[in-house]
């Protein structure tokens, strides 16, 4: 792509390194703020920088966070015996939405992927092991996804935190609310039945 | 969406006012630029904002342009009484790129669209008839977008400038390079036959 402006290039080439926005996505988003009054360019970029700059995490769970706590850890009516290990922020927006879960959470910063160059070291994986070790855990609910890393990641944390005695658990796979069975892959329908449970208690999830 | 932090919440919200970005996509360019170095967000804020505050127009043009006139306007090689009327500078740039035309431009800033609230005075026409009418101007290219917008523009143009008697053209509608005959729509198939040109002037192309 030729410019004809060294500040528009500049431009769209910063704005190309997010991921999912090419060249030509960047230079639509880049026209669209030309025609735009000046404030909200310089809006958005000072919201980016001080977002980017005073952006605390919870020293509990490691949930974004504006204070040292997040609102959950610091909430006395919610469980914190009972942690949810997710991969980021919006897994724990995703489950909140849901209202069906009273506990704490724990954020880990993403998956092993050896691939993307991610190990253990990067995740927060050593304060949640911490956390079990003072005994003041009883359930540990796995909440990654469903893929090879989700369940290396799963393995790797169920190793760490084996001679602790607690209980783990993981959310239940099997066919999506609304879902045809006879579009259902074969791993999830399968595991949908070895993992069947009561009638009775189908009927009070919401 | 109910954020646990209201810069992680300012920022996804300023970033999604931009087209095409929805408040899930700005989520996850957010999240993005917190997890890579604080420089990263700091330089695309601070490129956004020097783009805005000191981008310039060609004056004569309106291409965009670091300087006073753009490159193409200031190529002395080029025919400056053949004008080509674009909607924005991608369409300058698409044009550049076949390296089929050696006149000049004139970008317009947009189309004619009432139901955007776009009328005549907001597009750079008065411009462009005073160009025509110092009579330096020899033929005037349409080469805006083949819909409603885009015909009642070039015929408000048309109407403003046919007094000064020069020639007007609009590029070709027809069938593209490379498509099949059936899958034509009808209306570009019948002009295709209704402007069809020799068949020795078809050869010369590229």
């Amino acid at each position: 792509m030729e410019f004809s402006s060294k500040l528009l290039e500049n431009a769209v080439n910063e704005m190309s390194q997010l991921p999912g926005i090419g060249k030509r996505t960047a230079l639509r988003l880049v026209l669209h703020l030309l025609k735009q009054p000046k404030e909200q360019s310089q809006k958005l970029a000072a919201t980016l920088v001080k977002m980017r700059d005073e952006i605390n995490f919870c020293a509990n769970c490691h949930n974004i966070s504006d204070s040292k706590l997040c609102e959950i850890c610091a909430n006395p009516r919610r469980d914190e015996q009972l942690v949810c290990v997710v991969e980021d922020i919006r897994d724990v927006m995703a489950i909140e939405n849901t209202s069906q879960y009273r506990g704490h959470y724990h954020v880990l910063g993403g998956k092993i992927s050896p691939m993307d160059g991610i190990g253990p070291g990067d995740l927060t994986i050593t304060s949640l092991v911490e956390k079990v070790k003072t005994g003041n855990v009883r359930e540990l609910i796995f909440a990654l996804s469903s893929t090879m890393e989700g369940d290396t990641t799963n393995f790797y944390i169920y190793k760490q935190i084996e001679p602790y005695n607690i209980t783990t658990t993981t959310i239940a796979r099997g066919i999506s609310v609304g879902d045809e069975l006879e579009y259902a892959d074969e791993v999830t329908l399968g595991r949908s039945i070895l993992h069947r449970i009561p009638f009775e208690s189908s009927l009070k999830s919401t």
